[in-house]
């Protein structure tokens, strides 16, 4: 009996034993990959990600604390300490092109796309290779225009700015500063992205002058001097590809191909143009566009005579062949804001290396799936509609599919079909829906454009609005 | 003989359970605190961070990999994998501005000041207070004036921008876009930051001319328009703290504080003008100068005709009473870059809140100690030559610290004495130390600014070869 006893006595101390050299073990293990001074930041960066908004809102590390706590910030129409309120009498917003349809592709991949900034972070410009983008950074842009097959990035320089108007302001200032002694005529095609203008007209220079649309320009005469194209393919707002349309030895061409990827465009040929613009904005989905612009937009109406609404793109890079236009630029850039924070540089980074995970494979599931499915959705809505048309865009093959895709365009650009419905952006007011109108874009005000690349919360509601107007059509009399 | 073994063996077990009880519970509260999602990016900051560069180098989490392994930038001077070999014949290279001598002081408050970033922060850029600056952003900076008691911020408009350049821009646009017929005046007092002539100069735009030094305008009559000063206190080069020297209704005077933290000058008053800038980076040491910008100095003196030497200030915010110029400014930042980037947003925010801890304590034992020590060392060098001479500071009252303060300026304004040593530069790069020459700043060549706040490195080796260059002037001859 006493040696039963004796021995299960032995057994459980000997597994007890044995248990404790497994937690030995673990802690010793866990040891080495203890973290030191990263991990308070770590702690609260989890801690705010861990706020519950009830998917209707996020809270941010820098947003405004309550009582020492940070708080929900919720998406529009959704209000409550937690989101969780749906807002009545709240308009479906669908004038920016902040493209928040992303988002959950981060989220799903938080381990991946997190970054340490240490206080000791790069606090010097200095880089080794003297550059003004990080050897590292340009590399991974390269290899991305090869993985998606969008821009041939041979020979090209590249060059990094802070935003779409600052460099699509050194393309400005690097093709027009000739010795020429006119100034250089900026032109556009109808319809076209506002900031074009806008920026031309601001800064007033001597250099170059603007001179609205591009086809008014296609017979003139050798003596009319230097022009500069600007020409976004896709564009915005209709989504359609584009080529320019002056030719010949005077003119230049600015290419933004800011859409240019598979989200919203099949990629039919890898742009080979001397000067090209791309952004991050649009392919990670990270920037957007600061709504108080649209609130000094009544002080810029009464102010400079124009309407402007403008687009931030936060990481964006020109592909440029000749090297003198580089240079001039790359002087552009460090007269008027200097080159990219490193901060931004860093972030950028560690996104392009997500993004280039499996050739992009992720991202490139979850971001042309979730348009095509919302050009579906819409197309849907507008099927049964006499009164409303969506712009026609039809399937093409894409190299980096290898197989034709369905259209999923950024935005869609809807025509008022009826004679009286003159000002379409008034017609969608009525049914709680806020477009961006088609004189923006200098087309006629019978267009507007509404936004498909916001959040799902925003384009739920959107639909929502859209189904109710089009459902109210039958009652209304057809002029 | 069997008790006593069955004693022991309870003892033991009792023993080994209460140890396992132990690691249970700890590892029951160590998982309450235990990481997920950021784990990944804090390991690989800290394995980053944890890379020995011998003190005179760094390795960083955007540097270029060697075999997928981070690798050491070293220092100038440094060389060798891990940064521990002396490079012969280096130049003590003290031309740029870069305000690396904080760099300890954030290695030693790393915990505090590091940030993580996640993949979804911020992606849209709604704020739900509409502005361009976070709100608690904005409040840490009315806090940071308030305690350090360098500026008045009541009843000012706060604008944040992404550089120097395009706020120092955006207050010219601001104060001379009126309906006025002629081009505003531009000037400033020599010596000058060079930044003021260049940018006016290269943007060449029909609202303002450069028109140089302001002291040619004091007695200019009511007819010559209205005049837009620059005045940077302490001042660019030499350290003084100055004051406008136009006045009268049609002059307004743009106020660049930027080096008026306790670092560099005792605070002797509130700065209460009407548009004053401020800049973070030379208060944390964050940003400093991208070396490649004097590369293109040779295309830039072939190119345009002028010397130009261009300094950055990551994030920066301008103090502005009235509102329309605010208005005015933050049109043109909209226009030329756009707000700064949420990273250097969120990082600005944690840096400013270490800042503030203890009302500055910390950061302003480390940094006006640091410059005041190297200001002691360098005046100890050139104590016995008769060849060179250093501006004259007096020790100041600062009402931060309630006391009597020596100089502690960010530059040292040599003077050579000799009448054939016109080419102070020149003079001194025979003993391998470069400075940035009076010219660049409007002033005679007979002056050079030699920086005194880069690396301890970089100042090491700049007293060395000054020492070496002192001690020669005995052996040549005195003319």
């Amino acid at each position: 009996m006493a040696k039963i006893h004796g021995f299960k006595f032995v057994l459980v101390l000997v597994l007890s034993i044995l248990i404790n050299l497994f937690f030995l073990f673990n802690h010793f293990v866990d040891k080495d990959t203890e973290l030191s001074w990263s991990k308070a930041a770590a702690r609260e960066a989890e801690l705010v990600a861990s706020i519950s908004c009830s998917g209707h809102g996020r809270a941010y590390l820098d947003g405004i604390p309550f009582q020492g706590e940070p708080i929900c910030e919720c998406n529009s129409c959704y209000g409550g300490k937690d989101c969780s309120e749906v807002l009545t009498e709240c308009l479906a917003d669908a004038d920016s092109g902040d493209p928040l349809f992303l988002e959950p592709f981060w989220m799903q991949h938080a381990a991946s796309s997190a970054v340490v900034v240490a206080g000791w972070h790069r606090m010097s410009y200095r880089f080794d290779d003297y550059s003004s983008i990080s050897e590292e950074l340009e590399k991974h842009i390269r290899q991305l225009h090869a993985v998606i097959g969008n821009a041939v990035t041979d020979g090209r320089f590249i060059l990094f700015g802070a935003g779409s108007t600052q460099l699509l302001n050194a393309a400005l200032f690097g093709l027009s500063l000739d010795d020429s002694p006119s100034p250089a005529n900026i032109v556009a095609s109808i319809p076209f992205y506002p900031l074009y203008e806008a920026q031309t007209k601001y800064f007033n220079s001597m250099e170059f002058k603007w001179q609205g649309d591009a086809s008014l320009w296609k017979n003139r005469s050798d003596s009319s001097g230097t022009f500069v194209e600007f020409v976004t393919s896709p564009n915005n707002p209709d989504g359609r590809l584009m080529k320019q349309v002056l030719k010949g030895p005077s003119s230049k061409t600015i290419f933004d191909h800011a859409y240019y990827w598979p989200h919203f465009s099949a990629i039919q040929t890898a742009a080979d143009e001397d000067l090209m613009i791309f952004t991050l904005s649009k392919l990670t989905g990270h920037a957007g566009e600061p709504i108080w612009f649209q609130l000094i937009l009544t002080f810029l109406v009464m102010y400079q005579g124009y309407t402007l609404i403008i687009k931030e793109r936060k990481a964006m890079w020109a592909l440029v062949r000749d090297e003198n236009i580089y240079k001039r630029m790359q002087m552009y850039i460090s007269l008027s804001t200097k080159s990219v924070s490193r901060d931004t540089q860093l972030r950028a980074l560690k996104l392009l290396k997500v993004v280039l995970k499996e050739n992009g494979k992720d991202l490139f599931e979850f971001g042309p799936k979730t348009m095509r499915n919302r050009w579906e959705r819409i197309s849907r809505s507008f099927s049964t509609s006499k009164r409303f048309s969506l712009q026609k865009l039809e399937p093409q093959y894409c190299n980096y599919f290898q197989n034709f895709t369905g259209p999923s365009p950024a935005y869609a650009w809807i025509k008022c079909e009826r004679a009286k419905d003159q000002d379409c952006n008034a017609v969608l007011k009525t049914a709680s829906i806020i477009g961006r109108g088609g004189s923006t874009f200098n087309a006629e005000s019978r267009y507007v454009r509404l936004s498909l690349i916001k959040s799902q919360d925003d384009f739920d509601l959107l639909i929502q609005n859209i189904d109710a107007l089009v459902s109210k059509e039958g009652g209304v009399a057809y002029i």
